[in-house]
């Protein structure tokens, strides 16, 4: 067998998830609770019946790909060329990161906390895989120059989720720019941006930063997913130029051949009803200012949500994050996912979802507080008595 | 960018058929030109109205790989275990190809002629990748103890398409027993058998040979998109091992995460109604006696399709088959294509798909035998004059 696959390791995140019961309280999802709007489907369904479910060329019909583009109207790419229709933005990452990265140079660097996912991606092709740790005493920001400090020559591609995944913090336009000219100021061969905007539609603040809007070696990946509750579609893209989407899509010939033909008529009827990538971002706007409230009352600190549907909340010092989630789970009925999944640095956190109804979140939030005031408890007293 | 990536050539079936004119005869099609049912698609649809959309499992829905197990009845393949679902076989054939394939030490075998993806996917995984050629005389007949000859110490992976993409052909039950036997008796590691099923409900013979029936390390591969004329649905799977499922599995949660659930949801339908994959099959065997008249007619030697949906035609010895698709294309308005895409065997032949309708193809075979007889005598006059 292919050791890279047999060195992979397990997922935290499923370990913890796979605790679940009927009756549990999930603060654990990473997709949606709201229902997608079935008319898209529909209309999808009626045009299939007369055209069939053929394939479509490798990047994605052409009129998806323009549409995709002149939606997001980012300077340099807004043409078909600059699309490439993905099998969710999963294959979108993977995809990028198996055409960029030679595994005998490269190195990819992915700002931490982090979703696993592009490490193991990385170990995957054989591609070596450093991180860089945003500060938990800032809240997790991003920070620019951080980024720039751990930029070496071997690094090619920079992965950033922003809305991130799990912090709910958004990359400012400042701290963007800063972060491309200093790339841009290396002089050496381009170092390219990931920007995973995958929460693109759940942004909670007004100065989002984008890449694609101020550095020129930036691949934006994203899906209908999180916008429209449609994660079971599997249909996402990548926005890069032209000669970067070429080797993308000679990529993505081999590994999918090209993305399902119903999910890009779906996505074809979505990108052409204006405002319907916006559809639910009126709701998550609303929850995220609830879920915030109820974490204050609860006097955990916690990490307030600038975008995504996540709140990261601190346990009392020394607590390990996955021992806290298994007992959380197994003694609390409360699936929470544990900081330390998320990189290093988010150790003693834990990542919650909030997109469930909002009883359930303070439920959630209440025991999350009792199993955490035990456990400071426990730990100063071990320490005052040691 | 990756270097295996810039390697890989362009695709030749691609630079012919895309001289595709209105009008013109398409012989190169590789995909159904029946319609697919709609109900089917029209019940997931309806399941999705309560449910959503949301993701899967990694492996795919249980029921799912349950019912597509115990559809096909393989001894030791039957339970939901042996199962990983994917985006269609494509993504199936690139996760057993990277998962079992060591780059540094293992080689894959294809049997040739072959459909080039294979030998594309191993060059992009950094995979060795040999070939055994099928004898033209005999009619690219499967033949066991030619492919048993071509494996060598470092052969990880043997991989054969039956029914055949190009040649028609189906391995009998007798020779893919005989391969097995005679790769168990080689005592080392395992080699595996990838058996491309993709075209199995087009199969006119009765003595076809399943390895999942005979030979213990064997993955099969396969889809809805012929049988179902579903290609753009993106629906594949992996039938193999528990052990070796879970490791197709693992690597396939990393590219693309699950396969998409609107289309699992159709697959259901599909292998819960009776004989639903077998819908075109009555279709598929009366084309195939129909296309073989057309060819006898012709006095072209072709080799008579047993299984999938194309007929290998030869061509005045000494022809470049490239040559000639180009000039058909151009001078006869004809889309065929060449032999040379499918390896060094095949050169001098054509690939013609016939699914068309048979006016169509009898218009096409009579203009390449047009072209054929103008090129044989002008080589014949040639070498007459020199």
């Amino acid at each position: 067998m292919n050791p890279v696959v047999e060195r992979i390791s397990g997922s935290l995140i499923r370990e913890i998830a796979g605790k679940r019961k009927v009756g549990s309280i999930d603060l654990g999802l990473g997709e949606p609770t709201l229902l997608p709007t079935m008319v898209f489907l529909e209309r999808a369904l009626a045009k299939s019946e007369g055209l069939g479910l053929k394939y479509t060329v490798n990047a994605g019909d052409s009129e998806l790909r323009a549409s995709i583009a002149s939606h997001y109207r980012y300077p340099q790419l807004s043409t078909a060329d600059n699309v490439c229709v993905t099998t969710g933005s999963q294959e979108a990452v993977y995809v990028t990161i198996k055409a960029l990265l030679d595994p005998a140079h490269d190195e990819l660097l992915v700002v931490e906390p982090a979703f696993p996912a592009y490490a193991k991606m990385a170990s995957l092709e054989g591609v070596r895989c450093r991180t860089v740790s945003m500060d938990a005493a800032d809240d997790f920001a991003f920070d620019a120059q951080r980024i720039l400090n751990a930029v070496t020559s071997r690094t090619r591609l920079v992965v950033i989720c922003s809305p991130c995944n799990p912090t709910g913090r958004v990359i400012t336009g400042e701290q963007a720019r800063k972060l491309g000219h200093g790339l841009l100021a290396r002089g050496a061969g381009p170092v390219y941006v990931l920007h995973d905007e995958i929460y693109r539609e759940q942004t909670y603040i007004e100065e989002a930063g984008h890449f694609a809007e101020c550095y020129p070696h930036t691949i934006v990946t994203n899906s209908l997913s999180k916008s429209n509750a449609l994660t079971g579609l599997r249909l996402g893209w990548t926005l890069a130029s032209a000669e970067i989407t070429a080797a993308l899509v000679k990529t993505h010939a081999w590994v999918t051949s090209c993305a399902s033909t119903f999910a890009q008529r779906v996505a074809q009827e979505i990108f052409s009803t204006p405002g319907a990538l916006l559809e639910h971002a009126r709701w998550y706007r609303e929850q995220a200012a609830s879920a915030s409230g109820v974490l204050e009352r609860s006097g955990l600190r916690f990490v307030r949500p600038e975008g995504s549907f996540y709140a990261c909340v601190q346990l009392a010092e020394g607590t390990s994050s996955l021992a806290f989630a298994h007992r959380l789970a197994d003694e609390f009925d409360v699936i929470a996912i544990p900081g330390i999944a998320f990189g290093p640095c988010m150790e003693g956190w834990l990542r919650l979802s909030w997109v469930c109804v909002l009883d359930q979140l303070a439920e959630g939030v209440s025991r999350i507080e009792r199993l955490n005031s035990a456990t400071g408890a426990a730990s100063m007293q071990v320490s005052s008595t040691s």
